[in-house]
């Protein structure tokens, strides 16, 4: 019997799946490491402490078993400079880290962020590395300068692993350097930034071998020389993939406290408006939208409307007994700002078109209709170009009761199929390693590892009634816009 | 010893107060009736039954002593139409009723609208007798053409007491047929609407006495031929000078469930945006604007945010814990439609500025600052005419709080006057009965009658934060206001 490990590097936690031959998850491990929030839009984390969780969670389920492959999911948008001897110069600037939103604002004055969109697929973003690069070179001229190799965390863990400097596509494309047409590094953006094709890893495919595991690794966490260690690739695309959407007909939704809408494509597409995402696979192209406000709003509004100490369970039902769209009450969720549909860090959430008769159970629908009216949002430009999928397949703990489920398929007015397993990133990491292997080629083939948990159909008269409140709450959206500014600077000036 | 009656006929119920000669009250009574609302808009009451209810209070009162005169303070915008003899041919259209609302659009668009409010000082409202004629006429042609008299409900009152048919100009600046300039009814408007001056009550001063009391009721309410029936005056007139606010030095503000901002001027003034009323009375002009949101908000906000079980106490103890401008979370009190500032029937609620870190108190207090900003705004006009007051006076259920009377001194940024005696409206009808009867000449000598219960200065620093935030609350209702009609729409819609 083979064993591949699927380890999914997170933002919060690595955790891993130790996947037999025939695709079953035979034991599991998991770790936590900090995020480092000292200072404004700071967020860090130390790849160090990262290495160590991946080891421990190797050696917990390598001590049993004998590996044959280990692949790997892993958190985009990262940054870490090694200097000459491929030591660490800086921490890992994670993709929660703002610090260079004025670099944004500016690149954006110029046109060049523009252009990065156009020409990498990237948003624009602070959380990109081609901006956090812009930071540095400002902000800390002397480490900038002294830095000799950028790259990512999942790139660090495996050159740490296998003395390998390798990047694979999709992560590649997080970084906002990798050229969406040549898929190579875009040559005018590192002369832009500053930096040279040397300073960054030698790009792969994603089922590629790297090597295998230096000796000194192979000891200490009962590795041997046969254990292959995959490229693997980025959360985003494994998720995708992983829930069995390999094409256009199929869309994946994943809700947990953020979430994201995204669409496996067979041709590159970019958006006037620079609404999506577009990241070059091993196979197509991966064009979503990354939303902030998931179910880190459904908590919010919990504990505030309806009181710390009740059940996520009570609030579904006080919702649940408010009629489709609470008789013209809307609710923006924009509690943490937004990306994906609207990409301003400044958006604030609100309550509009309140009267005297509304109740406490319209204000907790509200909230819930928001956070699905703004997915469906994030989820309507990828349909106008990748065009309308067939059914939506969804996972995460946003999506858990069937009163959310059913309310997405009212709102996107397509099947809802909820997805059984939760760990569709580790699940697609094996897979990888699996075509690696030999043991599996085509990527349709993963749809065998995929099962379906229950599938929602669209409620007419309901689809109805939410298609007359979308252009409304939109609408007020683009009207609330202009204030968001304003709000922010405010808010500022009375901390 | 003489005694004095002051009636306030209010919309729900009649309130009497007894004074004696020195203006101590004496004893008082009460009697409620209700509000006829069977259809869409319609708010009316039926005059007999507030006749009746008029009786048993003056009978309550008049059996234990020997009463020399009967004064009023009366609602406002009420329409009763009679039959060449005399006999009622409608109910009373009371201020509430809103049917008329179309006749407003539609004169609104024409610009006669506009004209009524130049010529009048009434503003744009469908509350006005003036627009509620040319409905009735459009609506009830047959009942229009057989009705010989029009007149408000305190008019009725006081014809079935006197058989005289007069009108104070305070109730019939009300109506928006009476000239602002002449003081006279406005002929071009009456043949606009279809009617002669006949047709309407002869106009009279405040402090005239009308008659003696028909000997019918003078048996029947223990009254006699002495007993003088004074005009009287409506009660936004009454209840602002008697709580003292006799000039332009001292502004007179009532929140109960709706709100008021009023100030006696010595010069008529209209506004180019039509945001305030200019009503003349027997000495100056009464301009002010009134609001509908005011603790009625808060009481929605008490049993949707806390819960129906929860004290205003309790309500006010969490806002009081929140900090001045809810670091940037802004509420916006229309949840009824809102009269003055911005007259507009559709405009909603709304919270705006959410993140999450934004709390229950903080919602809480941003209510009460959203109902203060509203009801500072709906001043602002009116200070921009007669010139910025030395203090506020106010009184009403609203504003019982220290909490909230310290907010409106540092919102207005002036000391705030709470006084002490509620019934302003009997006080100043009583006063009347002083001045027709010589016991009392300049409007001046009411201020021995009112008394003072505590004064609120304004804290210099909440100014200068309240300063940053109201230009930003202001901006966002600028932008939301597009939204009301489409928020109005969407919610008949879903009805």
């Amino acid at each position: 019997m083979k064993y591949i490990i699927g380890i999914d590097v997170g933002t919060t936690a690595t955790k891993v799946v130790l996947y037999d031959e025939n695709g079953q998850k035979v034991a599991s491990a998991q770790r936590e490491y900090p995020l480092i929030q000292e200072k404004m839009d700071q967020a860090e984390e130390d790849p160090k402490l990262i290495f160590d969780a991946v080891q421990d969670v190797i050696f917990s389920l390598s001590r049993k078993r004998k590996i044959t492959a280990i692949s790997w999911s892993s958190q985009m948008h990262s940054l870490i400079g090694l200097d000459g001897n491929k030591e660490l110069l800086t921490n890992s600037l994670t993709w929660a880290d703002n610090r260079a939103k004025n670099v944004v604002k500016k690149a954006k004055a110029e046109g060049l962020a523009q252009k990065i969109y156009q020409q990498t697929g990237m948003p624009i973003h602070p959380m990109a590395p081609v901006y956090k690069l812009f930071w540095l070179k400002q902000e800390k001229p002397e480490i900038f300068s002294e830095v000799k190799y950028w790259l990512g965390i999942k790139e660090y863990l495996i050159y740490r692993l296998t003395g390998k400097l390798v990047e694979d596509l999709s992560m590649a494309a997080g970084t906002g350097l990798l050229n969406l047409k040549t898929l190579t590094w875009d040559q005018e953006l590192l002369s832009q930034v500053g930096i040279t094709e040397q300073a960054l890893p030698k790009l792969v495919k994603s089922s590629d071998v790297v090597g295998s595991v230096k000796e000194e690794y192979r000891r200490k966490l009962d590795l041997d020389e046969n254990t292959k260690v995959i490229a693997g690739a980025s959360d985003g695309y494994l998720s995708t993939i992983g829930v069995g959407a390999i094409d256009e007909a199929d869309f994946a939704m994943n809700v947990g406290t953020s979430g994201a809408v995204r669409c496996l494509a067979k041709k590159s597409v970019i958006d006037k408006k620079a609404q999506f995402f577009c990241y070059p696979a091993d196979q197509g192209y991966l064009i979503g939208g990354p939303v902030n406000n998931g179910g880190i709003v459904f908590e919010w509004a919990r504990k505030v409307l309806l009181g710390p100490n009740e059940s996520a369970e009570n609030f579904l039902t006080l919702a649940q007994s408010a009629p489709v769209g609470n008789r013209g009450l809307i609710f923006h969720p924009y509690l943490g700002g937004e990306r994906a549909p609207i990409w301003d860090a400044n958006a604030r959430g609100s309550f509009v078109g309140l009267t005297r008769s509304h109740t406490k159970a319209e204000m907790a629908r509200s909230v819930i209709e928001g956070i699905v009216f703004n997915l469906y949002d994030a989820s309507h430009e990828i349909i106008q170009s990748a065009g309308k999928p067939h059914a939506i397949r969804i996972t995460g703990g946003f999506v858990r009761s069937d009163f959310i489920r059913q309310m997405l398929a009212d709102v996107y007015n397509l099947p809802i199929i909820a997805m059984k397993n939760s760990e569709s990133g580790t699940l697609a990491a094996m897979f990888l390693g699996r075509q690696a292997l030999g043991l599996s080629r085509d990527l349709s083939e993963i749809r065998k590892f995929v099962s379906e948990e229950k599938v929602y159909f669209p409620d007419p008269e309901n689809v109805t009634r939410y298609q007359k409140i979308l252009p409304v709450y939109r609408e007020i959206e683009n009207d609330l816009a202009k204030s968001y500014e304003k709000l922010a600077n405010l808010q500022n000036k009375l901390q």
